[in-house]
């Protein structure tokens, strides 16, 4: 990477796209990264951070000085703010929150103590605010005044609260437009949509499924009108949601990117593959139990990897079938049993397909008949098995409140890896008259 | 499941929340499904299937009589209806078009001739439509009108076109709120962000991160205003494209779910469990290779699918890595160089780290210390084999025009098998007289 001046670089990032500028930052030594944050305008700086992986943000923000963190930070929006002040250690939050005003520090220690995937966690606290007794006139006044407030509120309508900001009403477009100026909103207001801070993801996608609103108003548990749920935040979660899951079936929890520290990279990485090892060598210790009989048929062991992980391959299916039905809420727990009914059905069809087919290129390769029949029973067995495994394990894991999207894998995997060199190993001991030529 | 009386049925589901409902529907068997839409009211149905994922409508509608299915579908916005009728096969499809509206027919045809990944696929034909010469009033009169067209809108902004349908502008909510109602739209229009029919997924996510609309105006090559891309038709497809990659990982080509018929979740699932049967059997016969080896040496069979899921598991973890970074834009075919650096270091730290665990494991195990050494070396290495190949080839087959979320894994495990295998025992066949007690 050559070296550049400040403006330079400042000036080559405020040409590209968002995206295009955040994937040439990231693509710095977090060194080089800091400088150019520092040479950048803080709405540029803000701009990107807002538009980076949440992970990332949150490196770049602690390793500011506090004072450049809190005139960044000032720029974003409340629900950016908090996420970002909430996944900071508390002695680094603390101190960039003690160069932001008062209000808004408190604002943000507020919002940051909301779990992330609920209405609370997701909310804007700034809300395009009424009084009852305001009248049209004043609404429409404060949206045509050239105030910056406006952008932020984001296509919000106008929320009408009472004196103790409860939440009472919410004006339409239709009716503002259609009422006279001098008419109090509390004349026009209907009853809103209104959901409460606990209210969580799943449900609030549904609620913005069901309705075209860029925002709901939340409020907390005594009906005081808190903050807006925006759209467009709902659907960053499930998105997130979605990602995580998958990166969480790799053993990668704490999404990874690889702009962060060799060593965090390193270390998260190595944490799931050592719990897999040991899984591993527990499966392994089935093969060991049996060497006598792979000694006497060695061509077993040509065959052992291979029945263990096409059972693997077809669980993984299940898996990740009941995994986008749960996402969909298509399957809950209590429906454990439909779901492996609907499972053995194609694992009977797929197991003896797959049976025949390897039971078929073991008697032809190694010329050994019989040991067809081991490998292409122990396959079949085992695919039914893995499936009916992949297909249940993710609902009874959910059931005792596990995430399913981290232990379902390699639970399936050791089970599978086991009863497929055992399946295997063990026929072949009692077959062994006939393997042995 | 027993028999019930269809209007039972309609109120029972007419009482659910819409997925509820859904998955209450998805559980019957197909024939029950079909007969319970018959028996709930179009409007229901009609509200049922948008919700429903994508390849379960297309069979519902594909099951329904025509006349039936027209009627359903008429009350479905455009989008909807188009991405149902592209996915219908072509003489199903004209059998629906013929028994609606000329002009609708029309209309379905030309959007569902669009990728459904552009503008064009994803918009909807709906627009709040204005001339340059209408008045601010005619606008206000048209939001204030009880015609339920203005739902179908979503908040959509007033667009306004010449008179031969180019687009010329939009009108804010400021101004009209603000102009006189007798000035006219071209007075107080602005130039409006537009996109092309042709743009893609990618740049329509960046543009709804950037602007707080809820649609935005879609244009042909002439510049004639042809639909409006909302902005939750975008969050959605941006969602289906993540999920289907996580499906394609596990071979599950066309998103499946469990109401579908067995024998095509069955075929599907095959199909590519056989093409990993193949990998698996090349990869193998690098075992069947070494028999004499194996023979000598039978512990080296516990190990053998240890290293190879090892280091598949490692060489996944890239690839989760690199796929996540694809999907947010972080990294492009031409960084494979950089991306190989980065995963390279990881793969150093963690093959020493795993190397050593399972050659101490191996060496106590079976109390050979060449044995700890062969087994730790083989899955060093091919840890570093396994991470190198994850992180790069998603981004090898990008460039060629395949489909990384497919053909990542199957050829990275086929690799690192038979790598693994290999370099167990070839270093076992080299350092044979110490192996051998």
């Amino acid at each position: 990477d050559e070296p550049e001046i400040p403006e330079q670089l400042s000036a080559a990032l405020n040409s590209l796209s968002p995206s295009d500028a955040l994937r040439e930052l990231l693509s710095l030594s977090p060194q080089a990264r800091l400088d150019a944050l520092l040479a950048l305008s803080p709405a540029l700086a803000a701009n990107l951070l807002a538009q980076a992986p949440n992970e990332t943000a949150v490196e770049i923000v602690g390793h500011l000085e506090p004072d450049r963190a809190a005139e960044i930070l000032a720029l974003l929006q409340s629900d950016v703010q908090a996420d970002l002040i909430g996944e900071l250690g508390t002695s680094g939050a603390e101190a960039i929150l003690s160069e932001l005003e008062f209000e808004s520090a408190s604002e943000i220690r507020r919002l940051s103590a909301y779990d992330g995937d609920t209405a609370g966690g997701l909310m804007m606290a700034e809300v395009f605010r009424f009084r009852e007794a305001d009248t049209v006139g004043k609404v429409l006044r404060d949206i045509a005044s050239a105030d910056d407030d406006f952008e932020r509120y984001r296509g919000q309508h106008p929320y009408i609260t009472d004196d103790n900001g409860h939440l009472k009403g919410v004006a339409s477009l239709r009716g503002l437009l259609t009422a006279k100026r001098s008419a109090t909103l509390q004349s026009i207001m209907t009853v809103p949509i209104s959901v409460s801070v606990d209210t969580r993801l799943d449900e609030l996608e549904d609620l913005f499924d069901a309705h075209p609103f860029l925002g709901l108003p939340a409020v907390d548990d005594f009906g005081v009108l808190v903050g807006v749920v925006a759209r467009s935040a709902v659907a960053e979660a499930v998105l997130e949601r979605a990602e995580t899951q998958s990166l969480k079936r790799q053993g990668l929890v704490g999404d990874e990117l690889r702009s962060m520290p060799l060593w965090l990279r390193s270390r998260r990485r190595l944490a799931w593959l050592s719990a897999n090892i040991v899984l591993n060598i527990i499966a392994a210790s089935v093969i060991s139990a049996y060497e006598a009989t792979l000694a006497a048929v060695i061509a077993l062991a040509v065959f052992l990897p291979m029945v263990s992980d096409m059972s693997g391959c077809s669980g993984n299916q299940a898996v990740a079938v009941t995994m986008r039905e749960l996402s969909l809420g298509l399957v809950r727990p209590i429906d454990a049993f439909r779901v492996w009914l609907k499972e053995i059905s194609v694992g009977v069809i797929n197991g003896i397909a797959l049976g025949l087919l390897i039971g078929l290129v073991a008697w032809l390769w190694k010329g050994i008949p019989a040991l067809g029949l081991v490998i292409g029973l122990a396959l079949a067995l085992n695919t039914m098995l893995a499936v009916s495994i992949g297909g249940v394990v993710p609902l009874l894991l959910k059931r005792i409140g596990q995430d399913p999207a981290v232990a379902s894998g390699p639970l399936l995997t050791t089970v599978t890896d086991m009863a497929g060199f055992f399946f295997v190993l063990s026929f072949a001991t009692v077959m062994m008259p006939w393997l042995v030529k």
